[in-house]
């Protein structure tokens, strides 16, 4: 039996904190924490790695990161091809277009939110006063009037382009995104940088509500499984692979699905290289969306031999210092 | 300004533990209970009333609820009609499909799963021997030939009848349904009680890989949107609605954005009537998963005046109680 | 490289809801589910186990549940002796005193506890009209003025009769209980039953308090460590020792640590022989309250051949359930 | 009726990466962001706020922070003075002991710690090893022998100063701090800045078991209750109170108590100023540790008008980014 202490232990360092850190130093202090900061600043190293080695980045986001902020870290991502394939929810598409046509997200005052936080907080008067609530953020009615008055315009075009012909979702969210001109969005940057945005589950957000809308009247064929060919095409032609998953949901299925069809690149070798999971939710609950990186394994999805690490934490904190410390590292 | 104590304070009364004590005992015990006991009770207690008052009932469904043994209360569910309209995940679809050809899913052992639970749980070595894991549990490799074999005849059968014609998916969950015998299956109960099966996501799960290599050869197409119709009316024409939401994720969006597109049904009423949710996860993320009912309030997606609760618990507890005290009430 | 499928594996058989079932009935249904079902079932199982055993109980409490209504069901658990030990939070005493006084705990509605639930749940407000809250429940602070004559009675009592002697914390508790007529009350049923109740953090609570206070006029000496002799004595007579953990905090840890200054009872046999845990808390965060009963063995907590079992689950849910199954079953 | 918009709303701004960010900087970033972020970002102008106040500070430490590498950190807020007061468990003091002594924590190597993460984190092994686990780290057993032999020392010097007088736990923390040279360790840092340290549950950690041993033989006399005397002195004399807690469990509810028994130190003023609260726990199970700080005001523990912000996350994350960024601040 060898022991374990030779062979696999690394001493606990505590972290100092300096004048005016960047947020760069930070994470590295934190490289020899355990707990979240031990791997967040694992998270860290391995998408460093990952972009060393010339890795495909597939990124899955889901929970509402768009209206809480997260809106231009992802579309830097991808201009700055830190990711290079997107699976989303169809909800964070949407606010990233209300921002694009003008409309914004609102935080509700600098309260604690909580049971019996603050009485003006009533969702009922919030009704009344038109402000649809997202936790401690609210968005006005009104911006999902303009998103619908611009969505029948994407989907006339497309229908005119192409009668007969159906669409993929893929085609779809590129159409949404060429019809954009804030260059801070996330679907005009994907355009811009060609990094494809899948959206499995777009029925299910105010995009499917306006296309079924769309549809009473006009046609527009949208296949629901046409979206695969190119994700599996991706996965296959990449040399190296890598999986970005921010909060579990369809995103991160869909994303690790792609490996269970694709003939395994390399002999012995099948799944994603690297995986970066940051998520609030726990394995104990048996879902998949809090289900360990290691899971993954025995099913295929992720290499025996890969370099993996979940982050539990809030994405909208974990997300920019990853962001913030893998930047300063790239060059 | 009228005091809290007068109006709307309830004594909490101790729950007493009887002699081999029924469910529905013990449910009414919890009644006066705070906490999770009291949210439990109070979910029988809307769900009776729901009852009673002839609403038509959605049920989500989302996280493993089928490998980990759920399916027979599904099914029954939606054989005696406790619902009567299902929203859920492909996956669970799936495993309810592995299940009726006859297929198993395994415990793994009596021990503790967790960090270095047991050192023969090695993800690795799972793979080796064919296994899939979902946290305490595992499904064999062989099981998903025999699902991919049996769903090809499904969209061979369904594309021979109708060649041009799309289909929707909810459609398509219904022709797989035709294609089981054995009635304890969700699908097949779904089928034989003309209980609608929704699964906007279905293009993430086993079912949407196999269509999608099915339609590399062969035609099959089915609309990402066309669901909504049917789901809209439905919804439109009932005249009470219920939803039951176990676990978050696409279906807890996709049956609560039905209630923004509807009219509403009556005067200055709108959204769901009733509503109860069982979930592990919690608001503070600032996800829909876990997010408050009261906050479907301000979106129209729960009217004003709505009964609803949420259960913060595993729904593999939280529903085999609520079953079996909301059965011993209904006569 | 023995198979896992023929060692380890069990079949996952779903559950069936009967008519009018026990709950006895359905934790044996349960049994045979995977997730937090199964657990809750092998919980039942192994206190089962424990009751043959003649083991030597111990029940740590923490979390409000004598305020939420769990009262009863512990002051029995004493009585009928399924616990032998308990070691709790002072807050749990501060509320069985509360109600063996007379005055109650009042649940806040049938509403929805959340952001923004509800307006008249406002804390400030609460304060005006002297409701201190605990989530969903509030206490009249009046209560608290009667908590403190009465306490005053007990130390008076307490310092006239040993006058220079010392107390343990343990005597405290049983001087609180001798003087509480209540048969309901968990203090007076550990009195009545002779289950010693430890208290380690007691000078955080109301106790602690007004404890304090009495010390700034008369003389009442509380040791901070002598508890330990007595908890020590009982672990190692009994010839079989089990630990019910209700949520972590100090009443797990200090039970377990029990077992780190005992000399092992039996060659090669050390820590507790059968471990139930109910807690929310998960093991992500790195702390003690969830941390995983396998964590405790390498500390020599828990045998390496224990049977154990974590429950991830609000208490006030699993409780009553695992209480109720396993009265039906002993006899 | 006001509305809402004219009165509270701030608006969404989705933070950019700028090059090589400052931890201030980004945090100012996420300032006008909802979720996690803008709460860390409240987090960091609370306390930039409570500095420039003059406020008495509190502490709280819960979990096993300093073993996962926050050790430096805390000793750093001491020593310059950004905490004026400490209550903590005792684990923490233990594990500073340990680093002090010249002893270490290990991280178990760079793999995923998770259900079945890795077959050599096997806890029975590690318990042949000598090697005691926390979450993904370990301590050896060789250590608590040192520490045995330390606290011996600090025992006898106490015993012979003062043979018949008692003492407090704060008195036993500073004796403690007065035997470590390492300028590193928080207990004696705290001892060089005159900052108490106080541990209500000291009983509940190696501390409490060896402090017990050690009495067996000889005369070492600790109450129970004689800590809150200065607690509360503290408190009283305070111009500005403020709190910050680092994970619930007893520090927190130790802490608040103070404000419950100090006479309103202004007219109509009562509780702390401030407040922060770091914790992955979370309300809806009732307990303290994940309680509001909002609930707290209900029982006039923090102040009507306070300003309080609760961050959801692990703080081993957390409180590094904080403090990073208030450091820059301060000037």
């Amino acid at each position: 039996m060898i022991s374990l202490k030779e062979t696999r232990l690394k001493e606990v360092k505590a972290v100092k904190i300096g004048k005016n850190m960047s947020v760069n130093e930070l994470v590295s202090g934190l490289g020899d924490c355990a707990f979240g900061a031990g791997r967040l600043a694992t998270a860290v190293e391995i998408y460093e790695t990952m972009l060393k080695a010339e890795t495909t980045k597939f990124l899955g986001i889901s929970g509402a990161l768009v209206p809480a902020g997260m809106r231009n870290i992802i579309a830097q991502m991808i201009r700055e091809r830190y990711v290079d394939v997107v699976v989303t929810t169809g909800a964070n598409l949407v606010h990233d277009i209300i921002e694009a046509l003008g409309d914004h997200h609102y935080k509700i005052g600098e309260v604690e939110v909580g049971p019996g936080a603050d009485k003006s907080v009533d969702d009922v008067l919030l009704r009344e006063q038109g402000m649809d609530r997202i936790y401690d953020m609210v968005v006005p009615e009104e911006a999902f009037a303009r998103l619908e008055a611009f969505l029948r315009g994407v989907f006339e075009k497309l229908d005119s382009k192409s009668r007969d012909k159906g669409h993929t979702i893929r085609e779809l969210t590129k159409a949404i995104g060429e019809n954009l001109s804030d260059r801070d969005s996330i679907l005009r940057s994907a355009v811009d940088s060609e990094v494809p945005i899948f959206c499995p589950a777009i029925a299910d957000s105010m995009i499917g509500l306006h296309a079924w809308i769309y549809k009473q009247t006009c046609p527009l064929k949208v296949d629901a499984f046409d979206d695969m060919k190119e994700l599996i095409e991706i996965f296959c032609e990449a040399p190296c692979t890598g999986a970005i998953i921010l909060g579990g949901g369809v995103p991160k299925n869909f994303i690790f699905q792609t490996a269970l069809i694709a003939p395994s690149r390399e002999q012995g070798q099948e799944g994603f290289d690297y995986a970066i999971q940051i998520t609030t939710d726990t394995p104990e609950n048996g879902g998949l969306s809090g289900a360990t990186l290691e899971e993954a394994k025995s099913w295929g999805k992720i290499g025996a031999k890969a370099k993996a690490v979940t982050v539990y934490c809030d994405a909208t904190i974990a997300l920019p210092i990853i962001m913030a410390a893998v930047r300063a590292r790239r060059r």
